[in-house]
């Protein structure tokens, strides 16, 4: 029996995500973590997550809360959200089954970076950061296999964030160099 | 006997990285790679990299050049720069002995974000995505430690560049507000 996350204690537990193993394994194509995993990977992994619901309009990550565990979006869709400087809310993606959300948190702690709500009700798959350390120590393949798509994943996301910012920093140069 | 990166032929090659363990070992302060990491886990690792030494001017990476390899940097500094629109290189950092550089290539395969140039003679301990496989299935536990601290490490990078892209869009916001 797993400690469920205090950050979620107000979601309906619905147990184990063995039982959603099956569901979970349609997700891959649609999955940038589970792209290369197998159905025998992917019962291994069941097994170590627990699946909740919300239902609309509730807050499934909060921005600026701590929680180390991460979610795989098994049904429905959520909005994320990060605040601006004026403190409005501002929608930065919708996301749909098959995406992963909190993967930072998970591994380093910090508090969430956005907000994520249901816009409808949704049914999630949650891995915590102690149950990683768990596949890592039991199932050292599984745990190197999710850590490899992990650093793929963030490593592409860095990528783009990065293009993005130094898009931002050209155009702030040609605006100076325009006004000159 | 690995086979070397094409890429680094133009590099004076030291050999096995196993003679520099102590070397390596003094730098782990200076490392977020490293931090976590034991004498003895330092020198398994060892086992697997390799050391060249580049003299100052020399270009050890290439921006938009291939290349499934991470440098750790044993001695001398090296500037990060990227060219902008203008096709002009831009400083981005200056990195001294401990750093370590191209991890998102060695493990995603695509091109340099960066160049980076020697400014004095350096010396560097290189890892390729083939031994970090190797590592992974031989030394299980070691690998997985290896990319959690990876994993880390592109989070911590993640979110420091994510807050300047959303800083500079809410100026962009600003300006546009202030002109309006």
């Amino acid at each position: 029996m797993r400690d469920r996350p205090k950050q979620l204690a107000h979601l309906e537990y619905l147990g184990d995500a063995a039982k959603y193993a099956n569901q979970i394994h349609t997700l891959i194509p649609k999955c940038a973590l589970l792209e290369n995993f197998s159905p025998a990977e992917v019962r291994l992994l069941a097994h170590f997550m627990d699946v909740y619901r919300a239902q609309a309009g509730v807050e499934v990550l909060a921005e600026g809360e701590g929680g180390d565990f991460m979610f795989l979006l098994l049904e429905g869709r959520v909005n994320v959200q990060k605040r601006d400087k004026g403190n409005t809310p501002q929608l930065l993606a919708t996301l749909d089954a098959g995406k992963t959300v909190g993967e930072m948190s998970m591994i380093d702690g910090e508090p969430r970076f956005a907000t994520c709500v249901a816009v409808e009700p949704v049914t999630v798959a949650v891995l915590d950061r102690e149950s990683l350390a768990r596949i890592i120590v039991e199932q050292p393949m599984l745990g190197a296999k999710i850590l490899m798509e992990l650093v793929l994943m963030l490593s592409q996301r860095l990528r783009a964030t990065s293009d993005r910012l130094i898009g931002m920093l050209d155009e702030s140069v040609a605006r100076v160099a325009n006004v000159v």
